[in-house]
């Protein structure tokens, strides 16, 4: 009983939250997506998306880059190695508090 | 890929704040527990642990009673009947976002 908790205390906060987690799942789904793809596809604000960008790039865990395509600024986001070593790393504890936590257990 | 960040953001916010998650996670395990018992094997302090254990009570998944016990106040928590099947369902959605993200799927 005393695994439990403690292993959830050790979630990487910085993933753990709900809209990062959504990020970081897409990205680790892809090699890279545009700004616009992103806000779309998790119906986020442009500020939402915005902040928690900011928090994965300085957490390390992504990179921005910006370009033009068509004569058109461009911004795609993708996992840094380090980024994709906190993800796998999130849900391997993730997979191991569910299947402590799953009913009948 | 776009089922993954819209389940991830269907996860029911209540529970997946980390304390409340631990804390969500010791009491499926077990009937009850004293708020000592709580407190010390999450190691969090009285006044985040109380701060969690209203916002649980409130959104009606775990109930509070205070009763005595060798003359002395005892506050025990446990799930109630919507804690377990929004726990249930919470850790259910979270297998399926594991499974969906996991390398190699």
């Amino acid at each position: 009983m005393s695994r439990e908790p403690r292993s959830v205390l050790a979630l990487d906060s910085v993933i753990h939250e709900k809209g990062r987690l959504a990020i970081m799942s897409l990205l680790a789904a892809t090699t890279e997506l545009s700004f616009t793809e992103m806000r779309d596809t998790i119906a986020m604000t442009d500020g939402n998306l915005t902040a928690h960008i900011r928090t994965l790039q300085e957490a390390g865990y992504v990179s921005v880059t910006k370009s033009f395509r068509a004569g058109r600024p461009l911004t795609t986001f993708a996992l840094t190695p380090a980024g994709k070593q906190a993800f796998g790393a999130y849900i391997d504890l993730l997979e191991q508090i569910v299947q402590q936590t799953k009913p009948g257990k």
